[in-house]
């Protein structure tokens, strides 16, 4: 069997693969990249198998409706990691020391969430981007810090 | 098609499913949660799925082999993805509020993360623990703030 199986799955099952596209603005201070990505149920379940959180607030529909939540909602570290592909859209290959985040209101199953990075400091190869992650409100706000090669 | 058969196809592609099982040890400062678990190819790819992130450092080995890393490496973020998963697993519903990463060595495809966290302060329901990562060596280290309920 071929990854490309887990895809085709994936995909059938409702997920929304998105092309992979480099930026090509110029990485300067200010600079901003937007992505967002819808996030269905197949995606908070493949984030079950991957990490192995099967936190009932994220799959018992019953359980989560008795939480101050009222429902089920997406893993935070699922939200987050769409500013992980927010910043490998940028020109140059970039890879992730440091990640600060506030997850401020919950995503539910379904919601689209628009991630927008902001270039706030460079040092040589190293970039700080303010991040935020949107609904219809702020969920997520926090920082990264990447080395740009 | 159901959701089970995302986690056949993840199975047949060598994904390792953990059973998720609650500790039962007293909450309280000095409290440890030891998970772990492999993160294989198929994880690797699930995490560009899920999130969109294709950064070539992490499929593409021709490329990722000319980089300092001499080879691909796993997502930062599906490393700490093992967080999310240790911290669920205390009793009580867990929370995340905020989450501080600092990714200071690769992670190979195929090798087994552990994740040792630490309760280091409890504030009402507010909990703050120490989260750490390896492999052979402390591959992340960092700190979660959770709600628990």
């Amino acid at each position: 069997m071929e990854l490309k199986e887990l895809e085709r799955t994936y995909t059938e099952l409702g997920g929304e693969v998105k092309k992979f596209k480099k930026e090509r603005g110029k990485i300067e201070i200010g600079y901003r990249i937007r992505y967002s990505k819808k996030i269905s149920e197949v995606d908070v379940f493949a984030f079950g198998l991957m990490s192995g959180d099967w936190n009932p607030i994220h799959f018992d529909e019953e359980f989560a409706s008795k939480t101050r939540f009222a429902g089920r909602v997406v893993h935070g570290m699922l939200t987050t990691s769409l500013v992980s592909a927010a910043v490998a859209k940028l020109s140059g290959t970039a890879v992730l020391i440091e990640t600060k985040f506030s997850y401020l209101k919950p995503v539910r199953i379904g919601e689209t969430v628009e991630v927008v990075c902001e270039i706030t400091e460079i040092k040589g190869n190293k970039y700080t981007l303010k991040a935020e992650c949107f609904t219809e409100e702020k969920v997520v706000e926090g920082e990264v810090q990447i080395l740009l090669w």
